[in-house]
């Protein structure tokens, strides 16, 4: 199978650069195709900017999203953005390797989704009309990859528990995990998390590489998060979530399938 | 009062760019100094790396977290990050004006965050000892300001309501509330949005800017999102929620203060 890795990190000896050679290590010795994209060297631009087109339909007024379509459908996109949306086609699973910083990605990687999840990539895809609002959300041009964030955490497990002070880890990535990977369809694994990533010795590394290598092997076979697909029936036409439904939690959660549920419709 | 204005948009005729005039105009109007950090304008340096410290401690390998701290402490750190950090210091409230992309803050801000955060600054405050887990979440350095985000969102309300696909907008600005403006100690206004942004019309615009004002006349006066404080006796050594409290919710709401929840110990 093939797999991309999107490395943010600026230092190769980092504790991230180190995940990300065993991920690559262990997939090529399981016989998959890798590709890296390091966007530290390859010196991505992370500012979404009027530089992105240089041939404006409107020069006099930036409409980021109106120029990234129409950028899309003429071919007229930077070639840094074509390359890596031909990886995420290429890709059948798309691992991130970065720490979190500030519950959430390093700039250079929010960078990287804004620029290369264009409007008619990432969105805007599929019929928008009456109540309908696209292929998005278990649909999408991503559908049929899976997803895995592997984040290193400088804080304690605790504190990014349940009931921990920093919010469940779950609701820190939510706007990752739901926002950007199963938007365009993508299949997101549970992360794989190293908390207390400043601190490790050199016995914890090797466990830390060990319980990594053991979560790669389940890269094509582990159960995704049951995330409710938009159009799979469970959201009414406002796509707010039917009445009945996630009734026995709150906040995210209500968006995970829960034992009981209806069965969602099949995809169109 | 002293107003700073982090203000995100590649486009100066945009409706972000409108708001932050309007935000301008009115504050200023009212008597209070105001600042503007345009980011795109000040071709802000959205990415952390080495070219942050020319005179590493460690030339060998980047310790971002690191070198941060001991750049603040001896007075190295670029000129960018000391102005930014010091108007800081200097507002009584700052406004965060962007657009909402991928349901987080765009990448030259976050990179805004990460740089001007420092350790020693917004971070690695207050005794670190035990269990004790610094000065954050409604302690540190930011403590007796108030804070607003002011986004504008491409999709329609009921899609972030509490039960809405792309998750209740409290959950989806969580990492950005909680984590990055309450954490050095701000107080969080509830956010001012503005849904449908690209669609606007005339008359909505003016209704719009009405709307802004009027939330700009409460900014010192309306209430914050009552966040329970990390050292406010609410968590326990763990940075972990106290069984009890929050029991009547999940999610991200279990930190916010509840009708019939014990006081918090006065700030230490």
């Amino acid at each position: 199978m093939n797999v991309l890795i999107i490395y943010a990190h600026p230092e190769p000896q980092s504790l991230n650069g180190s995940l990300k050679v065993v991920a690559l290590e262990t997939l090529a010795g399981a016989g998959h195709d890798v590709r890296v994209s390091d966007l530290y060297a390859m010196r991505w631009k992370a500012v979404a900017d009027a530089g992105d087109f240089p041939d404006r339909a409107d020069p006099e007024r930036l409409r980021y999203a109106g120029e990234s379509r129409r950028a899309f459908l003429d071919g007229t996109q930077g070639a840094d953005v074509v390359a890596e949306q031909e990886k995420l086609i290429w890709a059948d699973a798309v691992i991130f390797q970065f720490p979190l910083w500030w519950f959430s990605a390093p700039a250079i990687l929010k960078g990287w989704i804004e620029r290369v999840y264009a409007y008619g990539f990432a969105y805007g895809v599929g019929r928008h009309e009456g109540e309908r609002w696209g292929d998005r959300y278990g649909e999408g041009s991503l559908l049929g990859r899976r997803a895995l964030l592997s984040i290193t955490v400088g804080g304690r497990a605790p504190h990014y528990s349940d009931r921990g002070v920093n919010g469940a880890l779950d609701d820190v990535l939510w706007p990752l995990q739901h926002g950007t990977l199963f938007y365009p369809g993508m299949a997101v694994l549970p992360p794989h998390v190293v908390y207390q990533s400043d601190r490790l010795t050199e016995p914890q590394w090797i466990e830390a590489a060990d319980a990594y290598r053991s979560r790669l092997r389940g890269l094509f076979t582990d159960e995704p998060i049951a995330f409710r697909r938009q159009n799979g029936g469970h959201y009414d036409d406002r796509q707010v979530l039917r009445d009945g439904l996630g009734a026995d939690a709150s906040g995210t959660r209500i968006h995970v399938l829960a034992a009981g549920d209806p069965p969602q419709s099949p995809l169109g």
